[in-house]
């Protein structure tokens, strides 16, 4: 089945949408993203995402093209399009395309719009999350703006392949000897009650699921510490978990080979992950 | 005038040049460039080039989809075709179409191939090589493998928007107290006879136009120091340059406010640039 994606204000089969190989977004990174969650046909946390997306936009001096109440229609048109009951739809922002290459940009350039769906049965009720992931730990060699959601995401990808090579799920990436974050996640450790993450900076990305667990959590009477934590103290911990708009609550079992907890989803994960989806159903649009 | 541009093997109008938004160049800044001057409507040093690309695309484990004499009839035909006589020929290979969005990627994805040339009349007698430019210094927080030539230019890009609001012409990179590099360029400074540039690391580019510059230095009985130098260094040497495949060597007279030397392009500089231009259309193809 064709898709149908939206391309600057147009609704094309996903074969024919294209953008100028003079977009900044192509020629140079300069671009930002957003993944909101569908669930039973619904946006999952979609304020959530259009707030970060203002907040990319205001770092990188870019123009937010279109108003809230045009982003929700166009995500609904292209959840309603595509049949999606459960999956993604992706969103792109770039400057646009110039005319021509040149690092210096101009601020009258219209930006160009990408989005598109990705339907995912099983999202929710997915298998990994009942037996949890295994990861490594990588160099966190990316730039230094990651709380900006950009499309420079040659790393992150170079580290899926490194998780992929060694025969796990994903990589946690670290730096100056703590865990920043996952690939495209958010990461947790839990001993006891207590829930250690480390705090948003322009070091991790301030992933809107991360904000709602860390409120879920705490109505739960769980503690929450935001503070940098190691390898090894992950590795010692009572359990582990990743947040993103997709993996949702995501149990995390092996860390560079050693078991993490009993090497299985934990209590507290595995309730947060039920909590969480719970709230976000009953809150989707 | 449209341009002709070349897109996966079909020469085609500028207008009508894209790429799929499912592109890992569009969506993940995955991809590799190079671009080569055109003199005398000739291409300088465009073997330096082809084996940087090689180098990028192995450290990205790519494939290189065209042989040498094909890249090279390929910039022949756009030089040709637009009639370049002074100019820039722009290649990028990304890692292709896979269809869908996902961090992981496939080895069996055809790469995608764009290049365009630009026109710049007087690129070789530019007018600011005689008066030299000035630079801001600014923190260096691109990721860790600036070695290898990627699309990933959203940081390069702010540094020179932030020349421009600075009033000046370029940035250079500082990063634990020392000078790495320019947005786009190798840098160096002069003291007496010695000339002394940053050893080459994944910390910056590997300058094909560095490369040649320092065979002629040595040739021409400069001394040649590979080693770091801090911006107040800079600020009290003789003279400073940069170095890349469109500046050539240019002089910089000017770093944070500070004249450089006399404040004026110097003679190491200048005659550095006159030798690089007359061996290069020299040896140009």
């Amino acid at each position: 089945m064709t898709r149908t994606v939206y391309v600057n204000g147009q609704y094309l089969p996903e074969t024919e949408a294209t953008v100028s190989i003079f977009d900044r977004g192509f020629l140079m990174a300069d671009g930002v993203y957003e993944v909101t969650s569908v669930l039973d046909g619904k946006l999952i946390d979609f304020a959530g995402h259009l707030r970060r997306l203002q907040r990319s936009l205001d770092e990188l001096e870019m123009k937010n093209p279109l108003s809230e109440d045009e982003w929700l229609a166009v995500h609904r048109e292209l959840v309603a399009r595509n049949g999606v009951e459960e999956g993604m739809v992706y969103l792109q922002v770039t400057r646009g395309n110039p005319g021509d290459r040149d690092f210096a940009w101009a601020a009258d350039v219209a930006p160009t719009v990408v989005l598109f769906t990705q339907t995912k049965p099983g999202l929710a009720d997915n298998p990994q999350a009942r037996t949890g992931i295994r990861v490594i730990s990588v160099p966190d060699i990316r730039w230094g703006r990651r709380d900006i959601k950009t499309v420079q995401l040659l790393y992150p990808s170079m580290g899926k392949m490194m998780a992929k090579k060694a025969g796990v799920d994903d990589a946690w990436f670290t730096e100056d000897g703590f865990v920043t974050e996952g690939t495209s996640n958010n990461v947790y450790i839990i001993r006891g009650n207590r829930i250690v993450t480390r705090p948003l900076s322009s070091e991790i990305l301030h992933g809107i699921t991360r904000s709602a667990v860390l409120r879920f959590a705490a109505e739960a009477q769980y503690e929450v510490e935001e503070r940098a934590f190691t390898v090894e103290e992950a590795q010692g911990a009572d359990e582990a978990f990743l947040t993103s708009a997709s993996a949702f609550v995501m149990p995390v079992v092996e860390l560079d080979g050693a078991a993490i907890g009993t090497g299985k989803p934990g209590p507290v994960a595995t309730r947060l992950r039920e909590i969480y989806l719970d709230e976000m159903r009953k809150a989707a649009v």
